[in-house]
């Protein structure tokens, strides 16, 4: 198999997909229900409607059963069962005949995407409407309509999903992905996917240096909620993190930084793209958006948290549509995507400030790491010499690799044959 | 009218024009009177001859009556009443027949600008002479020649203006303009038309953050007398200057920074000038010359002062002849460097470190500052969202319009209506 | 002559050539007595076998007073007394016969060069070889052949040369170079005459402001063994130190920088070639193998040291082999880059801040240091000018030469002409 992380991670996005996902309700828990079977230790936290976060509170929480549109002849022309994108997320109930003209202004298509259904919600504002390709649209015919959404908004609670896994350090890495969007696959599933990926890797390893907070928020409310409970010890702790999102697709890699591109985060982010996946399209913090980075980097919590993307929302035509399916997302899209982030995380583990224990270079000849017959000899020093005379205790294992020009994954096992050798020692940082 | 403004400015021009100014003498009192009946606040400063400056002296007062050379037929060949350059400035008095050779070695022109009266002056050295087109001076014949200036050089004193326009706030900007220069257009009336017109405006204003230091000096002598009298208070309060000159053609716009460019009137000029006039030549420190910046920026002074101009002096053929007269320097050219240097203003003014007075962005729905339907959407962020994302209190206004690539001018009226909404609020500097 | 000093260094390599040097023994005692001769301030210090140096040991010293192998006829098919390179250096002692086939386990030779004779050591491991060319090795016929190294290897001392220059001032400046390669040109004696034609250059003048620093040793084990017993003491003064090699053929310019380019070191050298040799090589610290700013730069020593060459070794073909003779090397290129290092002390000396000492510009007409009549002028400011308008004592001279794009070399009268004026004063750093 090639891709087996990606294949696993597309199977979960196939059975993820016909959840009818929005900011709260069943389709959250599903959701999470589905994810805490892949990851036992993951706690699901229920916030009551009407608490307030911030400037923000907690919206009635919405369910839906089923919604339709039939002509007069009672044939079903728009139908929630096909496909959820269909109802405008967080529509209230109603059940009325209508004519063509009146239908007409709660519907939703994309005459320049003919064929796709448009991805609509409205969350703040009680409303109601459906969405259907530009195509079916025009076939409509005047007439009587019959309109049904079978739903309820009223005081519930909104659901996330928390897992803390402790490392020997107390500061964190924080991972952030979003779990509010109905059935669409890289702009919704490819990021809890490859999180549950990532965290399951987590959890198998020897040893943790990091504590990984590891959250599945609905977007914006969501995490602004998380944030009102958890602000303090994320901004003591947080040393760098991530937003997962748009991370399965095969087309592209990006990357957005934050607000002022000079956080850890930035540096380990941009390092692992330029020598992961070269030709990395660079966004700036909030270009086509924004998604969660806009609250964990926002002026009071100001964390140090970039995206690492594959294509990003916003940039290619089937984002918030129909078309970006589970078709869109692939094995390999989803297998690169999380080998990114893979990296970020085992380049976070292992960045630290090294240095040789004595002054001058070691006399590596004696240590059988240099052949000691001297012959004429114009090739470059080895990574291992050059390593050892730029760790100096003042720059990170990060900031040589940039200097030396050479990838910090393919430097980590040469740093540990160094510090058997007792010709590095670990300074601070851990 | 087009330009109200340049037209007011060229019209005083054309009022200032037929005197014949120099560092010291009744030009440049009359020049100081006109400017008082359009700014009735203006105080004028006499310093006495033999007054120590630093490293120089105020030298005495000239004046000048009449300067012509007339022929053997007591024909005025030149004629100081024909135009004020034809005679070197500070000439000493002199009344003498003298052969063509002497006359000769008495006499300036132009032989690359035949048709252009240069501009010669002789303020610390006794000297006399005659300034004349190439052309006339080819025509000149073997023959006596009656050279006479009437003209006096002795104790009286240097005269300069000065006015002071309180703030809500101690900390002063600069305006520096000089008055010394005979009938020229840009390089001299240009910039006391200008400042002029941005005191008028400044005095309009409903509220005045800063106050501003508004100088009408002699170039070099002048303002290292005014620096000589205001050094320590203005090395305490000066936030910004600006040298103001060369500022009503219409050919180019043109900058030159401070000695570092490292200063707050530097980040403000270029900013302004690279929204207002993308094109402009970006010249250093004293680059061809330089002016008043050169006392302000001295090692012992090191004001925060910059020069905004039209097209610089020594850049332009037409720069110290008769040539730079009214008709190079127009009503758009006038304007549109005023707008320049009111925009430096108004931008110093404005910013300030702003921030969000609490964690996450605000709801933007709920203030009808947002629509509340959420529809697929690819368009880029709000310069709105953008600055509350980006203003932290940390980095001011100007600094974060550099980064997300606004002009602050347009950003003003946005930060108005988030500190009405109390979205934002100023952290500090007033 | 044109090349006045580049012929007498050339001259003193000539002598120098046929000394057969190694890391230890009497080459290296005859090379040092020949520069005691020229420098007899020079003190030769012996360190015995054994010494421990950080992580190294001073090995057994070599000697070799033949070496050859002959035919069975007794014909000399490889004589050491031809040229010292035909030995592998640090041979052991051997007299042997043996096939063809044992005897070319032994051999060393280029066959992409066939006409050089390779440069191979053995320091740390017991061991004997023969190099030649790789036209003689391919005419060697199948037969028995007599192998004999006369040479010793026994405890004994390491040998290297130091000359203190006492200057006004505590601080150091480092000139290193080797000492301990056979028969070559560039990359050997060009370092060791560049650097003796410094020190009696720096022997020569009126006054000194740094102290001086010039050591001859062998490379690695010599500088190694230098800074075991030198290092507080270079830690504490050092300003900035040359490692000169490879400073003598005339085929271009060449700079490798310090582990992160930051020093006055690298700010001095790069300046000096960018006016000097405006199209220099600019490597990278290590780049090619290093030479002993390996040691100086170490991460436990960080002294401020770089390396100013011509041609950079490991970057010509010539490098470590017999075709890097007194022919690659010319009186030319060693005077070249006997100035280019010249050059660097100069500024170092001159390098200081300094400040007009009082407010605003002097008035210079009355000095004479300018026309008092001002003509229409469009000529760039005056150096002098540039520079009293520049020097804040805040920026030192290599700064302010950098900021207004001269050469610190041609500012360095024109600076002492306005001290001399008292237009300027020293601020600090003497």
């Amino acid at each position: 198999v090639k891709y087996p992380i990606g294949n696993e991670m597309h199977s979960w996005a196939c059975d993820l997909f016909p959840i009818c996902r929005s900011i709260t309700g069943d389709g959250v828990r599903k959701t999470l229900n589905y994810i805490k079977n892949l990851l036992p230790s993951l706690t699901v936290h229920e916030v009551s409607s009407g608490t307030k976060a911030f400037d923000w509170t907690v919206p009635d929480e919405w369910n839906i059963r089923d919604a339709y549109v039939e002509d007069e002849n009672g044939d079903r022309i728009i139908d929630f069962k096909q496909h959820n994108l269909h109802v405008v997320s967080y529509s209230e109930p109603v059940d009325v005949w209508l004519s063509l003209e009146e239908l007409d202004k709660r519907l939703y298509s994309l005459p320049d995407q003919p064929n796709a259904i448009p991805y609509v919600s409205s969350y703040y504002k009680r409303w109601w409407g459906f969405c259907l390709t530009h195509q079916q649209r025009l076939k409509l015919k005047p007439g009587k309509y019959h309109a049904v959404i079978d739903s309820s908004l009223k005081p519930g609670s909104l659901s996330y999903g928390e897992l803390i896994l402790p490392g020997t350090e107390e500061k964190e890495v924080l991972l952030s992905t979003y779990i509010c969007h109905p059935s669409m696959g890289n702009n919704e599933l490819s990021g809890p996917v490859v999180t549950t990926a990532l965290a399951r890797w987590l959890l198998n390893l020897d040893e943790r240096r990091y504590t990984y907070r590891i959250v599945f928020v609905p977007e914006t409310i969501g995490s602004i909620v998380y944030l009102s409970r958890n602000l303090e010890i994320m901004k003591k702790n947080t040393v760098a993190g991530f937003v997962v999102t748009c991370i399965g697709d095969d087309r592209s890699y990006s990357f957005s930084h934050s607000p002022w591109g000079d956080t850890l985060a930035d540096r380990v982010a941009q390092h692992v793209l330029k020598h992961h996946a070269p030709n990395y399209f660079n966004y700036y913090f909030w270009e086509k958006g924004g998604s969660d980075e806009r609250q964990y980097c926002s002026p009071n919590v100001r964390l140090p948290v970039v995206s690492v993307m594959r294509s990003r929302y916003g940039t290619y035509p089937e984002y918030h549509t129909s078309l970006d399916d589970l078709s869109f997302i692939t094995s390999s899209g989803l297998e690169g995507g999380y080998e990114a982030l893979r990296k970020c995380l085992i380049v976070l583990e292992n960045n630290r400030y090294y240095k040789v224990p004595f002054p001058c270079e070691p006399q590596m000849g004696k240590r059988g790491l240099k052949p000691l017959l001297s012959l004429k000899n114009t090739e470059q020093p080895s990574t291992m010499m050059r390593l050892l005379n730029y760790l100096d205790g003042e720059h990170d294992l990060l900031q040589v690799c940039d200097q030396i020009g050479r990838f910090i994954i393919d430097c980590i096992p040469i740093v540990n044959k160094l510090l058997d050798e007792k010709l590095l020692v670990k300074k601070y940082g851990g």
